[in-house]
């Protein structure tokens, strides 16, 4: 027997939305929903709904001292975490929209129903763990680094969302400032502007307007290399 | 339908050796193996077999700029990551025996074969992921505190491995060292030996002998209130 086979693979993933979409009731458990860009997922607004994000990105982070510690972002095709696991985690975890979000907001049970139905096996369920791990287990690397290297991190985490509009050159997402990334990092706004400067005078960022822009690929990477960023680890 | 009868539930773990000690197959598969204190497990001694605490504790890190970064422990019940998501993973792990450890070793097709037939709901490996997922996740809260708070945030988890001797004392894990706390705080050994100092001057702590032992763990409470450990994210 091959390990492939057994082990849900993420190159294979089961559609969730393929298999809720086919059920004759998907329309009576689910609708649709807009989020404003800085809003919360609450309790009030998502209750024991799965959300699952359409278009947008939203962060999850946590609350430390009433500050919020970003952890990761999650994009189209995530879903937001289940209710049932969340008094699993060690803290309590917070989602806000980092842009306008939309999504499919579907009954608890209608998707248990589903799942249980079509996905004997759990796969959903575990590549969605596998995956929400990995992006922990990635926050606990970048947490672990000095600040103006996460500030490199971070920018390597925001190119593989990016556009790469041509073989050395990447938008990075809309939503990127300097607050975004200061957040991201957990670092002050002053060593963003600081790192964010001198790519900008060695030409290999422009960020003078939105999108910003990595203008040469090469060469940021090569930073990252004598700054010693573990850039495997980033995206 | 209740959700709590659909994801699984901690408290209603199902046993995998329970499992594959029922199939006639599990002597031919197996075997135990004792790895040493300081030892690493590597390809080369467990390769792609699975592999099962019975006894000892192993601590599991990541290497950077070729020092190791706690991540979190594994004790008796667990089991080391699978050779399938170790790909996965955004860094390479490595695996440390903090004292003499014993375990199964576990034909990894065995597992599988077992594992098809008894667990058809993926049950073991939802757990295991979302076990691993909760200790990523208290890795990355650890990692965004103070030095200070770290060293008493991992103080929290031992006392969580210890043994409590009486309503308001707990031993903690022989293999506590100042050594072993500066490797799990990421911090350096003096600052470990001036919490240590501070917390036996003030009769909470006794340090002189294996054990250690908290000797006032209300008091100790108190203290980490007045440096906001996040307490429960410690456990």
């Amino acid at each position: 027997m091959s390990a492939n086979s057994f082990f849900p693979s993420f190159s294979n993933k089961v559609d969730l939305m393929k298999l809720l979409k086919e059920h004759p009731g998907f329309y009576y458990s689910s609708h649709e929903q807009r989020i404003k860009k800085g809003e919360v997922f609450t309790h009030k607004n998502i209750s024991d709904y799965l959300f699952r994000i359409e278009s947008g990105v939203v962060e999850f982070g946590y609350l430390k001292d009433r500050e919020f510690i970003f952890q990761f972002f999650l994009r189209a095709g995530d879903i937001l975490a289940l209710p049932e696991y969340a008094e699993d985690l060690p803290a309590e975890g917070c989602y806000v929209a980092v842009n306008e979000v939309t999504g499919w907001v579907i009954d608890m049970a209608f998707v248990q129903e589903v799942l249980l139905d079509k996905d004997p096996k759990n796969q959903i369920m575990m590549t969605h763990f596998l995956q929400t791990r990995r992006k922990f287990f990635r926050a606990s690397i970048r947490a672990n680094l000095e600040p103006k290297q996460r500030v490199y991190f971070c920018l390597m985490t925001l190119i593989e969302m990016g556009f790469r509009n041509s073989k050395n050159s990447v938008e990075l997402p809309d939503f990127v400032t300097h607050d975004v990334l200061a957040t991201m990092a957990n670092v002050s706004k002053s060593l963003v502007l600081s790192v964010v400067r001198f790519l900008r005078d060695s030409e290999i960022l422009a960020s003078n307007k939105k999108p910003w822009v990595i203008l040469d690929l090469n060469k940021f990477m090569y930073i990252m290399v004598e700054e010693r960023i573990p850039t495997n680890s980033a995206i």
